[in-house]
């Protein structure tokens, strides 16, 4: 947490018209496969990384653990995510693990182009700098695949962009391909899809829906970035305002935790009678929006669904009033039946819009309803070691399960890993574990190690 | 909540020596089909019943719900679970929904005589009294099935009494059982036993472990029972107190929260990485118990393990130290290690002993290490609706359902009838669900009535 | 909080006939200068006082602390409080601290006589049993002051009964009493009462209103003794309830705080604007009674004010609402409303009440709407060790306070004695006072050794 | 909490040269007697005024209630305070009331230049702009004051420039100020100083103490200020996290109860045996800084006091450690301790520098150890309200109070005065406060108006 130095340290910011396609730079030890903003940037760049390294306690501790045995050996890594001091902590990891990688950027704006350069002078074959084409892109991911004498055995993805264009361009390497780890919900979403139609030939690791990383990604990160993002767009007082947070899985009880906590009052709503006994039993009041929208000052949408906040609830809005997204997609809140003629948008700053009624009613908008968070609060260090460590372990998982472990699909992490992952992040917090005795364990019928609750314990 | 009018209010409280099963009873309308303490409580225990009936709304919802379809017309139950106003209202109910039912008790002392008397009078068949022998318990049980001309065709058990002797001695009727619904965890693995052995030969289904019951049983119950126990037991003051709590899992997540709210300071030990690291989000340190013992006022376990306080931890305590148990075992707490010579044990009060080591330092160990709850707290009647709903759901699933749906295997109550348990509870807090228009049930890829959420999901 | 050993555990318990009054009982050591119920009991009573000491370790730290100076030496102190194991610990400390006390019980019912006779054993002067009648009552206070060749100096009250019979019988007296400790607020009244009349003749110190001793008697007590109370009398299940709480002072804010933190929904009436706003700010609704009293499970008052819950608020009430009244006087529940032909009342069990309405609704009064916490919750002893310190300290205040600083008037325990009642009770929770350095003390313009607040802060 | 909207937003920015004193500008109605940066802002600046107007609800209900008696015709006010859209609404409040008013900013930087415009457009004599020079800044003050045929009699001044151009220049004019209202801390000690030294030569109130007010500023405005702070400067995640809280006064008190609830776990360190046993009931560890500061991840000043986190802490955090100030002064952190050889300052960003050790261990020291939430958070509007409408109260009070009820010295707002700006701002809660009966206001021997609680309650 004490957070990456920021760009403006260094004056000698390269403005440059030249596609890093179009130069040819070389490391101080003569080596030239890489593709990058500038190759000066190293020095400024490892010190970034030296700051993560700090921080991401977790890989480091694994880097320890593992060190030895090298479980990464004789692995070929293709990684596409994005490039950020944190990952080059998680590929550098699975260097000293043993492996060798190539890595492009998943997103062409968030290259951290002084990171980049630090991998590059270390020899370590990256393509990607801040600000590519979309020509660019598939470029920079093919310089990872496309290369003579080297095939990846396994693919560490982020969207699903680096599976996609093996598929499409060198399908015959899934024959050594060992398996795929993916992280985002999009990628997911595709590998599933690649599955039902019968047509995913390797194993599979969805490293989103372990249980250690769902918790930190909805439950605690929300619970704090909820009042970061409502307080870096608006100075709303939370104190006594009464709230309508619509949805109550684990981003709603997050949210709803921190405002209570507070001072708001919080109403809740929910289709599931269970989760809304839930918010019961945690002191919400359990309505339906259109029964409390008139005089709350807060609506906030944490459903996954579309359209719950619609042109109607938004008519009946005091003004003032303020609508937010913390959910997962980006229609929850119904945006397009704000653009009729008689409504006034006044765009107030970044992220914050009025909508003006004809009678002077202004409603506040976050974000145009995209997700708020993403948008204005900051993902802590904490959550982006948890996603990386998660990512190193399936890696391992996949690279070294016995033949027939792991079929042509989709799988979660297993239970212990991911209870792995959670002790290796304990240590931040000065905790101690237990460990079972060995009466304890026969009682429990148990394992010493782990794992020590059902595959589907929360 | 209004709670049942104790029994010193009536003032005929029949001593009489003579045995039920030595005395005919007959009741109002001729009746002798049934074997109680003593017909004449009929009345008194029918306002037992009606005041039960204010508070089991949910069961009092689903005779209404259900009286035109009579889900349970020809269903032959015999049941075998505590005679009380409570369970009463739930026999009732199924009588509503077309049930025809025997019933004995599955406790020789939990009975309520004037509850009996009153199901009695009104032509149901119970075969219980308060103080049964071990003779008279089988006895009552037989009465159930041993019937001329009425053959059982489902069992609604607590501890798998009535099961085991439908085994032992009536094996036949099996042909003709639709299906077990087991509450109690004993039961429950009464019935695995069986499955593995093969034996089981009709499905069951454990209503233990619904989502639903399991929150209210382990969470929300003990957030405040913890609490009520002690206070019962102690005229410990809670605020900045030093406690220790063995086991994050529901029931030690319930405890410390109630503690923690109390302004005591909390110390969590685990085993489990994932439930420590909630532990630490949720703010709690989490320590090993041999590095906090020598400080803390209280422990308090909640593990579901044995010998998680032994002797070496006790030696440690300070002076009036509490000491209970949570949990789900009585082992929990090594108390045989304290048995020996050099420690006086002095009997304090109900549920309360101090144990003094030779240098004077006392122990105060709350219902001699057995699970406190049960001993010195009252469970709401709310907790005890959700188990009766889940029950009446669960005979009317097996009994409606199509051949080949249940197999001869022990199953959880299906998600959408989980769903319904909550939502039946939802009125008593004014609670209004949201309904999913069909465009968003669509998207989500649900259906409108459930169920909205994985099996697994908590 | 180990707590006092409870009556029943002594085998000989003498129903004996004769009153105290008409026995001579003479100790081990030949004095008979007490009135007691049996001096057999000294050895049982003796146990429980040196279980209290155990826990009130602020005056046992008061003695170490005082020992060497004796601050009382030459102190003649009568007192009338409650005679138990916990006041035993107050009076053999003035002893240790060179005063000669003599005690007679400010309530006819409370006095533990085991603890009288343990008391008599050692010589010590006391007149009180369980059980005393009017006039006995008088007589013992009488035998505190009607002594020959001896006469107090200092008067140690509760309830103001001793000050009023010395004025009564004996005023001469005042001429030697430098003081009077006075703890109830009745007692207090009658002091102003006394003083606005010119009548009051020596200064009385208020030990009621310290601020330690009121944020643990309004505050931090009542935060736990609300729940317990309520469970005690009823079995409530506070998840999702919606409780109205009248009054948002000290009391308002602990019972509005636990309830919450046990899941319920609070509204909070308030006639002061700034504790409204306070309400507010703590994220409660701000109601009046009757805007909400339709739809509550729990109405509780902790206003000290009369008639805030009157009949026209019951009538609205739902079936099985319950009322209660956790504020200092027993008027704020308008019982005698309910006093009517059309209503039944009905008496479940000690402490709980149905009324019931014509139409079969019920309410459930707890207490009779007598202050609740009195009738039905243990005050822990950590709460009797703040008062008992407060009046040790003022009474060593008072017999030592040069000329001139008190007039006579009633006083407000000083604001450093206040914090020295604080710190001594900080060593319970193994807590570190930081202390001033010369340079900060300069800077805030303070004394290292307080006091460190105006003598207005709370 | 709408919020201001940003500068940014006109086009037409006006960097001119020409000092707003060298320039005669003239408003539309054709009234020049004010000094501002340009006139033609205006209209952007009204509509600041007007949003400003939406939120400041507890003034605009003053106007409203006081509309018609002009409490404050014939007042002639000259003001000295920051000058935004807030402020305005105050101003123009005055105004409507009766007063006349000259108005000059008490800051060289505050100053909104649109909404200065916006009062000069509507004759209101307003001098001040953004980036005066010190000369210009008394220029402006002496513009409010040195008017020929208008004379001051009543000053709303905040840090005491008005009050001591004032006595320095026109000492003359002091016969007929009926008094001065202050706000700031500075200023109040510098009357305070004033009236020591018998100089202070009419009535002042002092605003910032009062309850309301105080409430806000340091208990529920820090409450959401220190997440805002930390969130606003690091990336920390606070769940989980250990942190040393320096002083339990109500900045503390808020600080603390935020970070708890946002699951950290919270060490406090007092010097004030009361506040200390308040953070022990509150659930918090209380320590020494010394001995817990090798472990924490956080350390915040809370206490008014010098030199609370010195040299030999800083030495003794670990690598990360975020140290940080919320007090009052600028000297709680001994920051120049830092300024030794040995250390590298590196200037991460905005309000955080790295301070390095020798052996790479870093602290991040947030604002250079200014006071924290001045720097990084925003203050919400509600909070400004409270300031704004205790002034106007104030304002009214001295104004119309008969002769001799204020001497000259320095007073707290009346208790009934600020029991109405609390009931002011009920209304944006939707609250409804209780009215006390005729019966009960005798009972409780109050006036059904207020003031409802003794001066010295918080």
């Amino acid at each position: 947490y004490i957070g990456a130095v920021s760009a403006p340290l260094y004056a000698e910011n390269p403005e440059d018209e030249v596609s890093p396609r179009d130069m040819q730079q070389i490391n101080s030890k003569g080596n030239m496969d890489f593709c990058i903003k500038n190759i000066k940037l190293a020095d400024f760049g490892r010190r970034e990384i030296e700051l993560a390294e700090d921080e991401m306690t977790a890989l480091m501790a694994l880097r320890k653990a593992a060190q030895g045995e090298k479980p990464l050996a004789a692995a070929k890594i293709v990684g596409c995510t994005h490039v950020t001091a944190q990952t080059a902590v998680l590929f550098e990891t699975l260097k000293v693990l043993g492996a060798q990688c190539r890595w492009a950027a998943c997103n062409i704006y968030s290259t951290q182009d002084e990171v980049a350069a630090a991998l590059a002078e270390q020899d370590f074959p990256v393509f990607a700098w801040k600000g590519e084409s979309e020509d660019d892109f598939w470029w920079c991911i093919d310089r990872c695949v496309n290369v003579e004498g080297w095939e990846p055995n396994m693919i560490l993805d982020d969207g699903g962009d680096m599976t996609h264009w093996i598929y499409k361009k060198y399908p015959h390497l899934f024959k050594k391909v060992k398996g795929i780890v993916e992280e985002s919900i999009t990628g997911i979403h595709r590998l599933h899809q690649l599955s039902k139609a019968g047509k995913l030939c390797v194993p599979a690791i969805n490293v989103n829906d372990s249980v250690t990383k769902q918790k930190f990604d909805n439950l605690y990160c929300c619970r704090e970035s909820i009042l970061d993002s409502l307080k870096k767009t608006t100075d709303i007082m939370f104190g006594g305002k009464q709230v309508a947070i619509c949805g109550y899985g684990e981003v709603g009880k997050g949210c709803s935790a921190a405002l209570k906590a507070m001072g708001s009052v919080v109403y809740v709503t929910e289709i599931d009678p269970i989760c809304a006994l839930q918010a019961c039993m945690d002191g919400f009041r359990l309505a339906k929006l259109g029964d409390v929208v008139r005089h709350v000052d807060m609506v906030i949408t944490c459903t996954g669904n579309k359209n719950v906040v619609v042109r109607e609830h938004m008519d009946l809005m005091k003004n003032g009033c303020v609508v937010c997204n913390m959910g997962r997609s980006n229609t929850e809140i119904d945006v397009n039946s704000l653009q009729t003629p008689e409504l006034v948008w006044q765009h107030v700053r970044a992220q914050v819009d009025h909508i003006i009624w004809p009678d002077g009613k202004r409603i506040v908008l976050l974000a145009e309803g995209r997700v708020l968070n993403l948008s204005s609060s900051t993902v802590p260090i904490y959550v982006l070691s948890i996603t990386a460590t998660t990512q190193a372990l399936a890696l391992i998982e996949l690279f070294n399960a016995p033949e027939g472990r792991y079929k042509q699909d989709v799988y979660l992490l297993p239970k212990k890993l991911d209870e792995y992952v959670a002790s290796l992040h304990l240590q931040t917090f000065d905790a101690h574990l237990t460990e079972l005795t060995d009466e304890q364990a026969k009682y429990m019928g148990l394992s010493k190690y782990g794992p020590f609750k059902p595959s589907y314990y929360r």
